[in-house]
């Protein structure tokens, strides 16, 4: 398909003079140092074809991108009564806000904004020290990517850790409304260390491309999650995955998607590939500006919107 | 299609034990002395092809519905612009609260919740008296459906007037911070009257079919809205179309839809068909809650999730 | 008491030359007009001497100050039960926010805000026509100032009426939880005029007298209400009388008080005096900028504050 | 005065059959142990007269009345730049509410809820270790009462520590938002700590007693503040002391006063008395319900009201 990576490189070329766009997040010195000029993009198809531009294999921190993982590992192991623990719905709010947990007594409203990924750590944690709790998301992720180089950055963990006052906040507020069962500092320990992992753009594509393919990774023929659940997990990205921004890229770009505030977005077209795009300019919502514009290009030459041709 | 009226009569058949369930909207004696137990289904196909079971042809009351084709004449009128006015997020909260109204100075959210709908009403009367602007939207309703039967229930739209105070909080706060352009009373009367729009099942799903093909109404020919539109519009019924339930409603059925008080929604497959459901109990969220069943199990039993097979 | 005619003079003369700070309000022409270096002060103690500067003796429109009297006014009538239909807390939030009123089901917090002053104004209607409620609040304030010549401008209201969306927002919220008994219109009709009463700082400190004197004013000989009611007043305005501005003038000024949007506050010492000042500049909280000063500058001197001398 | 000692007495006999009514804070054992028909009462005279009734000799855990008493050290470190880093305004929400922290980024609305405490903590910490600052309070209000005995109940301040979920929450938040300048398990630990004072209710009135006297302890002679910051922390315990209920306490008892959750209040009578009051069932509002009405008994016999005889 010379269609797609003729596509590909048109979007990199077009927006290459508008690289530097956005603000890089700088609440930690690992990621307030990466080149802010950077851009990565990779698509992965159902047939397992590989369309790359730019920096696609050069590692990044993925951050908020992992939600998606621990929380198919979460459902893995809890089910449907995962959803006692976390909602489903878009919060209408900044992804680090701790409003809404008050008015809901402790219940994150869905499991991609900070509250409700820390919930879903909690659910991991269920069983597990800590470590292995962390060394089970990161085997989950190599098995996804079919990629034993995968792993998380050391100095990123640390550094969320030492400075993640907003995430102990929340933590606590839901541990004081009896919604953790584990120690906040386990809970947010595995939360810092899964957001810390740093992953290719080639890498993540591949990681979600279950997500693409009714919930069976095509490159290695493992069934990851069954075809319902693949499509719920995508129907949470869509509404939920960009935080206050979820609804204007569900219409200018009309596909699944989970961003991180590394700059990373990774997108699900189902029936068709997963695509990630990496570039470290946010907009005022958190995510990758020049990453959605990106997807928004992709979305209009492919015609790949979730939503009709 | 046999295949398809057979999922049709079996969702029928296994949903009637529920009927009743649900709390029927009593804020106006029009929808309170509904029968609880009516049901009606009809599905259109792209190919025009009609499926019904139950009460498909009595008329009801489609309440908010009507917010999808009022925010299709808006955008027909000033495009892009209509987002000046009014948001693409999810709300977060209830369909007629004001709080994010005051967070926000006055610009509502969405289309789709009441106070959204009312800054479309406003730009729907542009350069219009409300009788003329009126009867535009009936117009365009009747010419979606292709059936110059389809009208207005002068009660119901009376005594929403007589009743909506909520509304008026809504639409007089929003102008107080200048959001509207047109007299409060002017506003409120274009939105009660197109709230009051009577339809059947089958009525409903024909205005909708524009929706699932890419823009064109299948049926007459007519190209309502261009492709591009299409896929926004089903964006944010997707994203904004079940107020406080709408990531609810993605993770179930996955499918764009919108709902009404009056126990309608109407549901959109993109390349496959437009769906009306009609049963009057509602749940917490004010959503038809058999009808949010039946289009669940329509959803499982056809894979017409817009997330994946 | 010559003293205290040489501290209101030593008042006016330091704050002259700071007269014109602050920000005037400009909803409605007839307070945007004012001149914004008026400055009066009138301070009757309960012997019934008079100490006067600077624009003393020319009307302004008292707007929220009226709420303490229309307060007065339903207590009489209802007595207690008066705290059914409005509570008795510090709102925290500004002077016409609408979120409160959502949290707490259309019960406004207290009555010195919009809509507890509305709410008041639908207990003041009880068994009378608005015109009949607007007599009678007039003949109340002119019985309370021993003077027949104090009147509404009826400019003022009308401009209120005209322009007011917010508090036909609040209103129209109430009214959407039960918590008016009479015609949204009805009820507003009788607010704006109240708040449209047009009264010098003279007239203004005879009013307030009886809240310094036990429930009894002095001048007449007329016993308004009891000693526990005169005391609770007090109460109600030291901890709700300047919006969220409360906490900061009972630090600073340390007695009871009652701002308004023109630019006037009464304030009271028990058993003392009431005071009266006017200044049209209005600080970030919609409070007298200079006039607070000046009350701040009067405790000082006088060491009148009920806090301890 | 004999009368005072039969007005106290008669209060005790009175609510003696009530004793028990309320909720007693039960999220640590030693609160939860503790007999819910306590009863103690103590007034101080500015003469040093001595009243009292019941258990005002048994010690109780004092809680957030320790609050005013590291104020009153804060304002003495930091003077009037204590309010950079805390309001003075009535907060509209409960004592642990973190909705108004995220609105104000950080800055909590006044020195009496536990966020505001939690920041004046960190005043106190300013050049001290923990230990240091713990050793000061309490050397401080042992000061105040002249009473070498005063100490912090150690298993009250561990299980605090162990189970203050909100507070880690609370001072999380504010350190995300650079509004504590140490850390936060260091703030905390003071904070849990002279919230774990015990006191008798004598013990109490006497380290109260210089806000009733001007600033000047007449028992010791020991001028604690001036006459102007007396007034003004006077102000702050009327506008706030009593959380949400601080509106309907100025209005039933109109003293300033603080309580805390182990069910003692401490209110003060300007120019007249101290009172210190002890009963474990709570209100709605989490303030001694035996022991407000003790206090408004007291007013109401007295006529010590702030706002008038």
């Amino acid at each position: 398909m010379a269609d797609l990576q003729a596509i590909v490189d048109e979007i990199h070329e077009k927006l290459t003079p508008r690289l530097g766009e956005g603000k890089v997040a700088d609440y930690i010195p690992q990621l307030a140092h990466v080149d802010p000029k950077r851009f990565g993009m990779a698509i992965i198809d159902v047939e397992g074809r590989v369309f790359k531009a730019g920096d696609a294999d050069v590692p990044f921190s993925i951050q908020s991108i992992s939600k998606v993982f621990t929380l198919t590992l979460a459902l893995g192991k809890h089910g449907e009564t995962t959803w006692n623990r976390v909602g489903r719905e878009p919060s209408g709010s900044a992804f680090n806000s701790i409003v809404q947990l008050e008015h809901e007594e402790g219940k994150p409203r869905n499991p991609f904004i900070n509250a409700g990924a820390i919930a879903v750590s909690d659910l991991v944690l269920a069983g597990h020290t800590p470590r292995e709790a962390i060394g089970e998301i990161v085997r989950f992720v190599r098995y996804l990517a079919d990629d034993e180089t995968i792993a998380i950055d050391p100095d990123v963990a640390k550094s969320e850790q030492a400075t993640g006052y907003r995430n102990f906040a929340l933590a606590n507020f839901m541990r004081s409304f009896n919604k953790l069962t584990h120690p906040v500092e386990h809970v947010l320990g595995v939360y810092f260390h899964h957001c810390a992992l740093a992953m290719t753009c080639t890498q993540l594509a591949k990681s979600g491309l279950f997500l693409a393919a009714s919930g069976r990774n095509p490159l290695t023929g493992h069934t990851v999650v069954s075809k319902q659940r693949a499509r719920r997990i995508n129907a949470l990205m869509l509404t939920c995955g960009h935080y206050d921004g979820s609804g204007d890229f569900a219409y200018r770009v009309g596909l699944p998607g989970k961003s991180g505030v590394g700059g990373g977005i990774l997108a699900v077209a189902p029936g068709r590939a997963s695509v990630a795009v990496w570039s470290p300019g946010l907009n005022h919502n958190g995510n990758s500006l020049i990453g959605s514009l990106a997807l928004e290009m992709l979305a209009t030459r492919t015609g790949w919107s979730v939503f009709g041709h």
